[in-house]
């Protein structure tokens, strides 16, 4: 990969937008070299999906020319960016990963693409997802396998993986990713990126089927927490059309620097959220990132919450919600359809309405539980994921040590069970294992302080990472 | 009622307020004063159903103690008020209207209680409900019938019924009433005083079984929109044991001030909201008040959102949380338990999941349509009730004009096709008809607008009424 402008394309989403914002560099150029690394390393790792580098070449030229003419259109100006292949895209296909929506065309974006392009990015595709964004991994029958620039045999995790495969290859600057279970913070752990999973309302879920279903959430996804801060600026604030969206305008979170002395701040260091297995390397990581943190000066104990029930609170939930907004889809699809997401969809239908509002009770009894916890600690910290990347060709995690997981989703507790509480949580580069795999830190914060996740993930990075140059995974090949 | 000091009685809480902080008025005083009309008119109206003078001349005398020692401890400090008898009350009775609770004394306060205690008020005791809250009118077995301060043989609406009759004839500075589906503006309808239900989230639901469950909220009632603006403030802001509670802290409310130009601001008047009956005297009182509205300057539109769907939204969600909140309590009352709250239950358990989750479905749909209307409108009036006061021995409005009601809640629609919406909607006392009955014109706002609302309903107090005195309304008796 002689020639290419890595310059461009490792260096951080906030130094681009302030070069491209002082004319130092055309939005133009930026594209070129990000257009570069796609055709480069994309024909391996499969996470652009749909390209549209003529569309985006003359949104750059345009954009050069807006910005000459009347300065930047907001605070994106110029970087490029791709939606994960759930988000609905205007003019560009979207196929939720099934067959079913293969040639489908939104004529609409979702808010958080069309707040992305109203503050400037530059659209350059799609990122992949598996089928219905179902499971923790990343291949459909439409696009197949994404892989993990790590290590191409194995997983980059999911359903934001395309996401996270694109931002540690320098394929884009910042891509948005979303988590009902993990979806963003496995990804962004699995390929060395940082992925912020927001209090829910913080991005308002525009279009949505069911307002009040405030599980799956969307996310900022980069290579530094500073620029998913900044790609949560301009995504959040408040919608009329969802009603839970917080009313605090996207704006005013960048009024808070994201520097910020972590000297005395209770931070609860977790263990096992109450006996989840977990393996033994991802243990070893997690230890090994203690004197980092310790370093900030942060007064840990080892604390965790009591999640006793939210295991059934979020299957009942799921599942429920899975089958009354799939229920038509699955129908159509019949047997074709991911096992997975069928599975669900039965589950979902076997549920009364006695049991959803059970669910929700015992969801109510754990935040009141957790109102406790976060009084006597502003983080938790806890690893992301209970494995390490697995083989690509792996569906989904069978055995954690001498523990066989029961279905795809037991070994995603570690980040499932966090989204009962309603609290924002990321997934931090946090260093790599002797076999030279990434490891995720996963940072929680109190409910609405998603900033405080990011100035705390901000200060981490500064312990864990020697500069600010991300790695280029593919620097080998 | 020779002799009686009705001077400190039917002033505003917030002149009240001022006063006792400048120490030209003690507690001690406000409340004899607010007791000696408790005795003096409460044995007929029968609105405060728990009393505790002795309690609260104890903390009055306290306050007084603790103003000169060291100032005000809140913005209530030394008014009275009286809290509903659905809200939990640490050491005083709560009976929730049911002989099954006739005894039954809780350790704690729910949050608003307790946040009125901590901002000072004084609270003197219980007003009355009917049965689990269920209807709008004010009566149960445990003590009796509240009656109408207008016209005793006439309800006081419900079912924060106790508390607008308390306020109405000067028993209590303020009070705390509850609407799921009007209960807080039918009431204040009917008895001439000013009621509020704010944005879902505005006022923590804290203890609540169900916290997504956000069709019933707290809210303050009081003679002017001013008072309830004070006691909006007291018991706002965030707790993280409401996940869905507002970020905005109450005293900030109070930064922006009450009084505010509205000329230009574009209202929309409202019709039968697709074809609801309503008396014709409240469709006289209604069109009465029109000059005065357009007398503000308002850019003044016949318009109304499309509610298509809400009434099954409504009774779906209401049905299932009634369903699986009071199942025990219908299974240990057995055929003694209100015939209302009975047929609820007995519905809600005939509910599936789909059914929730299409409810809850369509209310989004219904949420998103609304955003058209309120791009375009920054407030709706219409009329709060579609009945007058009726007789007091009657259960429910079986009839309005040549339409039969389906059973009891169907004459409430004009407020609770409004609660769907997830929009603050006020009662403002907009004048009586020929026959000295009160009628209230309802102010509803965009959502998370609960102070344009007061502010509107402020400038609409100045055009309505006479002077900044409330009309007593049992002076003639």
């Amino acid at each position: 990969m002689a020639g290419m402008d890595n310059d461009l394309t490792f260096v951080s989403a906030v130094e681009l937008a302030q070069r491209i914002r002082a004319r130092e560099l055309s939005a133009r150029e930026v594209l070129t070299a990000h257009l570069a690394r796609i055709e480069a390393v994309n024909p391996l790792l499969n996470a652009v999906v749909s390209l549209d580098a003529e569309g985006a070449l003359r949104r750059a030229a345009e954009l050069d020319e807006i910005l000459i003419r009347s300065g930047p259109v907001g605070i994106l100006h110029g970087l490029p960016v791709a939606h994960k292949d759930l988000l609905l895209t205007a003019g560009m296909r979207t196929t939720f990963g099934s067959p079913l929506y293969a040639t489908f065309v939104p004529d609409r974006d979702a808010l958080p693409a069309e707040r992305m392009r109203l503050a400037g990015a530059v659209r350059v595709g799609k990122t992949n997802v598996p089928e219905f964004g179902a499971g923790s991994q990343t291949h459909n029958p439409v696009f197949g396998r994404t892989r993990n620039p790590y290590d191409p045999s194995l997983t980059c995790g999911g359903s934001s993986g395309g996401a996270a495969v694109a931002l540690a290859t320098g394929m884009v600057a910042l891509a948005d990713g979303s988590d009902m279970g993990g979806s963003l913070r496995n990804p962004a752990s699995f390929c060395n990126v940082f992925g912020l999973r927001p209090t829910p309302g913080r991005v308002p879920n525009v279009p949505v089927k069911d307002a009040w279903f405030d599980l799956s959430v969307v996310g900022p996804m980069g290579r530094y927490a500073a620029d998913a801060a900044l790609l949560l600026a301009a995504i959040s604030g408040p919608d009329p059309r969802d009603p839970l969206s917080l009313p605090e305008p996207g704006a005013s979170l960048l009024q808070a620097p994201l520097a910020r002395d972590f000297r005395g701040v209770r931070v609860a260091w977790g263990a096992d959220l109450g006996g989840l297995p977990f393996a033994a390397e991802v243990l070893a990581a997690f230890e090994a990132t203690r004197p980092g943190v310790a370093s900030l000066g942060v007064a840990l104990s080892d604390a965790e919450p009591d999640l006793r029930g939210a295991d059934e609170v979020f299957r009942v939930l799921r599942g429920w919600q899975m089958a009354t907004t799939l229920a038509a889809d699955v129908a159509r699809a019949g047997p074709d359809l991911s096992p997975m997401v069928r599975e669900n969809v039965a589950f979902g239908h076997t549920l009364t309405a006695a049991d959803v509002a059970a669910a929700q009770q015992q969801r109510t009894a754990i935040v009141h539980r957790a109102g406790a916890f976060w009084a006597a600690h502003e983080f938790l910290l806890l690893p992301v994921s209970q494995v390490l990347p697995f083989d690509v060709e792996t569906p989904w995690v069978g055995r954690i040590g001498e523990h066989s997981m029961p279905d795809y989703l037991g070994w995603m507790r570690s980040a499932y069970l966090i989204s009962v509480l309603r609290v924002p949580a990321a997934s931090v580069p946090a260093g790599f294992t002797a076999g030279g795999l990434p490891v995720g830190l996963q940072v929680i914060g109190r409910p609405g302080d998603d900033w405080g996740v990011l100035q705390f993930a901000h200060a981490l990075e500064g312990v864990f990472q020697a500069g600010d140059r991300h790695p280029d995974p593919t620097a080998g090949t």
